[in-house]
C-alpha cells in the first residue's frame, strides 16, 4: 500500500499573484456574452509591482485577452522581464487569431501565471509547456477554482459536449406559478422581465417546451437585443408547434429551432417556413434532451435558457440537466393545493437531505428578488 | 365643501434631528423580544451638539427609555436646557413605573423631539400636550414611519386588539414543502432551524394546526430560550391533540392552548393535564381565527409565530391575517405536481397584480437564504 503523495507546492505563489489575478478574473468575465463559444478570458502585464496593460477577450473573432493586454502597453519594449497573469493557459495553436504563446514569447516575460490549464485539445498544456521549454518560468493553478466557476459553462461543453444549462422561472412567495385556474400572468414585474430580456441576449438558445409554445404563444427573443441573438428552441416529441405562433411568424428575428420525433405534413410546412426541424428519438424525455442538448453543443451553443413550463423542467431534473437555476420571486401569495409549482412531473420520493444547488448571487428587481443558484460542484 | 388643510409644516426640522432620531431609533429596536406587550422606544439627549445621554426600554416592567437615558447622563444638573430625542411619545401615566414627562420636566429640556405619537390610549397626544404646556418646544414626526415600521405589532394590537401574525414556513428552491410522499423532514438546514427557535423566543406564541401537530407531534418550545416563554397554540376545530403528544408532556416546560369547538371528556383530560382550552364558535375558519387572536390579543400578546401546516396556513391567508412571512428557501429542488407547497386550501383564482407583500430583509442561515416580507401598508 503506497500513501497518497502530498499535494504538490505551488512555487512562488503569493498574495500579490492573487491580486493580479483577482484583476484578470475581474476583466475576463467583461466577455460574458460575448465571447461564446470561446472561454472569457483576462489579462494583466505586471512589471516592477506595477501593471503596465491589462486587456481581456472582449468578443468571439476579436483579439485573445493576451493580445489585448500587449496593445495596451505604452512602451513595448520596457516590458522585457515581466510576469504576466492569465485568467486561462495561453493558446498555442492557429485558430481566427494566431497563437496566444506568440506574443508572450516576443515580449520576453520573466513569468507567465496562469490560473487553470485550457482543456481545449488543441490546448491542452501545450501553451505552458512551450512556454516552459523556451525557459519562462511558469506557474499554473492561482485562483484555479474561481477560473473554473467563471467558465463553468466553456468547461461543460468541452467535457460533456453539451451547452450549460440554466433553468429559469418566476414564482409566488409561496413558490406558486399558476393559480389553481392556471391563470399566471405576470408573476413578476417589469424590471424582472427586463432582466430576463438581458439574460436571453447573452445566451445561445432559449428553450420552452411545446405546452408553453402553444399556450403562451411566445417571441422568446431578446428585447432589446444582447450581445447574441438566441436560438428559438421549442422541444416538443409530438411537435406542438403552429404555423401561426408568433415564433414561427418572426423568424426573420432569430431561428426557430424544433425537435419532434414527429414528422409528416405540418412538420414539413414548419420546415417550410424556415423552422429547423431537429429529430429526437422520442422513446424517453432523458434520453431526448440529452440528445437535444449534444446538437446544440455541436452548434457551438455554450448558454441555453430553459424557461419552462413545468413538464419540460421536470423532464430536465428528472435527466440531471439543470446547471444553474435563475429563479424570481415576486412578494406575493396565492395558496391553493391545486395551484401549480415550478417543476411538474413526479418528482423525486424524498427531500434530498444535501442541497443539490448552491445559491452564487441575490439580486432585487424592482419589488421581486431574483436567486441564482448553481449545481453543487 | 371645504379644502382639506396643507399639511402641517413641521418647524425646525433637521438633518441633526433626522441623526440623532436614526440613533434613538437603533437604541428602541434593542428591545424587539424583551420589552413586549409595551413598544420598543430609544432615546437621546443632546446638549450643544453632543449626546450626553442615551438609552432604551429594554426589559418589560424595567425603566422607560426616557428614565434610562437620564441615568446615564454623568451631570445631571448640566443637561438643562437640552435636546430630547425619543422614538415615541413620552407617557403621561403611571404604569408599571412612574410618567416619563415626569423626569423630562425635571430636566428642564429646551425641547423634545418626538419620532410619533403613542396611539395607547392612556397617552394619545396627552404626553406631548403636557410638556407643551410646560412651556417644552415640542416636534412630533421626525422618522415617523421608521418608527411606526418598528412597532408595527404594537400598533397592530392596539387597533385591531390581536398580536401582529408572522407566517414561517420552509421550502425548497422550487416551492415545494413536501414531496409527493409526503416526505418532509429537515428541508432546511440546522442553521435556519436555530433562526426559527430564536425567532420563537422572541415571540409570544408558536401556533400549528391540529395536523401538524398531530403528523410532526413538535414540542414548539425556543431552543435554547429566549427573552419570551412562547405560549404554544393549538388551532383545531376538531380538537386534534393528544394526551401523549410532547406539547402535553412538556406543559411545564410553557403554557400551551388548544382552540377548539370540541368539547367531551378528552377534551377535559387535556384540561386536567394543564392545556388551557379556548372555545372557538367552529362556524367557519376565518371567524375562528378571528377570534382566537383577539383572545391572544386580550392576553397581551404582541407576536405570534403560525408554523403550519399548509391548511392553517390557508386559513390564515383566506382571512387576510398573515402581516408578515419568514420564508427559509433550501437550493434544493425536489418537483413533482402532487408536492406539497407552503399554503394550501383553496387560494386565490388570479394572480394579484400587485404583491401583497414587500421585502424587508434577506439574510443568509448556512445554505439557505431567508426572506422576511411584510405585509404593504
Amino acid at each position: 500500500m503506497t500513501a497518497n503523495p502530498p499535494p504538490q507546492a505551488t512555487p512562488s505563489r503569493t498574495s500579490d499573484d492573487e491580486r493580479w489575478m483577482t484583476r484578470a478574473l475581474q476583466l475576463a468575465a467583461k466577455g460574458e456574452g460575448s465571447v461564446e463559444p470561446n472561454p472569457m478570458v483576462g489579462c494583466v502585464i505586471v512589471k516592477d509591482g506595477q501593471v503596465v496593460g491589462e486587456g481581456y477577450h472582449a468578443k468571439f473573432g476579436g483579439p485573445h485577452a493576451e493580445r489585448a493586454a500587449f496593445a495596451s502597453v505604452a512602451d513595448k519594449q520596457a516590458i522585457a522581464g515581466a510576469t504576466w497573469y492569465v485568467t486561462l493557459e495561453p493558446c498555442c495553436h492557429t485558430g481566427k487569431t494566431p497563437p496566444c504563446t506568440d506574443i508572450i514569447l516576443q515580449s520576453a516575460p520573466a513569468r507567465v501565471v496562469v490560473a487553470m490549464r485550457d482543456p481545449f485539445p488543441k490546448v491542452d498544456g501545450g501553451g505552458l509547456r512551450l512556454l516552459s521549454a523556451a525557459g519562462i518560468q511558469t506557474d499554473c493553478g492561482i485562483l484555479e477554482s474561481d477560473a473554473q466557476n467563471l467558465n463553468q459553462p466553456y468547461l461543460i461543453r468541452l467535457q460533456q459536449k453539451r451547452p450549460w444549462v440554466i433553468a429559469k422561472w418566476a414564482m409566488t412567495l409561496d413558490g406558486k406559478i399558476a393559480t389553481k385556474e392556471r391563470h399566471s400572468q405576470w408573476i413578476s414585474g417589469p424590471e424582472s422581465r427586463a432582466d430576463v430580456h438581458t439574460t436571453r441576449g447573452r445566451c445561445d438558445a432559449v428553450i420552452v417546451g411545446g405546452g408553453t409554445a402553444s399556450k403562451d404563444d411566445p417571441t422568446l427573443t431578446a428585447r432589446p437585443p444582447g450581445p447574441r441573438i438566441p436560438t428559438r428552441i421549442v422541444i416538443s416529441k409530438s411537435g406542438r408547434l403552429k404555423l401561426e405562433s408568433k415564433l414561427v411568424q418572426t423568424i426573420d428575428e432569430g431561428p426557430v429551432w424544433l425537435f419532434t420525433a414527429a414528422d409528416g405534413n405540418v412538420i414539413n410546412a414548419l420546415a417550410d417556413a424556415g423552422v429547423t426541424i431537429c429529430p429526437i428519438p422520442g422513446n424517453s424525455p432523458t434520453e431526448d434532451l440529452q440528445s437535444a442538448l449534444i446538437k446544440c453543443g455541436e452548434a457551438g451553443m455554450t448558454n441555453v435558457l430553459v424557461e419552462g413550463g413545468g413538464e419540460l423542467l421536470a423532464n430536465f431534473f428528472a435527466a440531471d440537466l439543470i446547471d444553474e437555476c435563475h429563479v424570481y420571486i415576486a412578494p406575493k401569495l396565492v395558496g391553493g393545493t391545486g395551484a401549480l409549482g415550478p417543476i411538474g412531473g413526479d418528482g423525486l420520493a424524498k427531500i434530498p437531505s444535501q442541497g443539490q444547488f448552491e445559491y452564487v448571487r441575490f439580486e432585487t428587481f424592482g419589488p421581486d428578488l431574483k436567486l441564482v443558484a448553481k449545481r453543487k460542484r
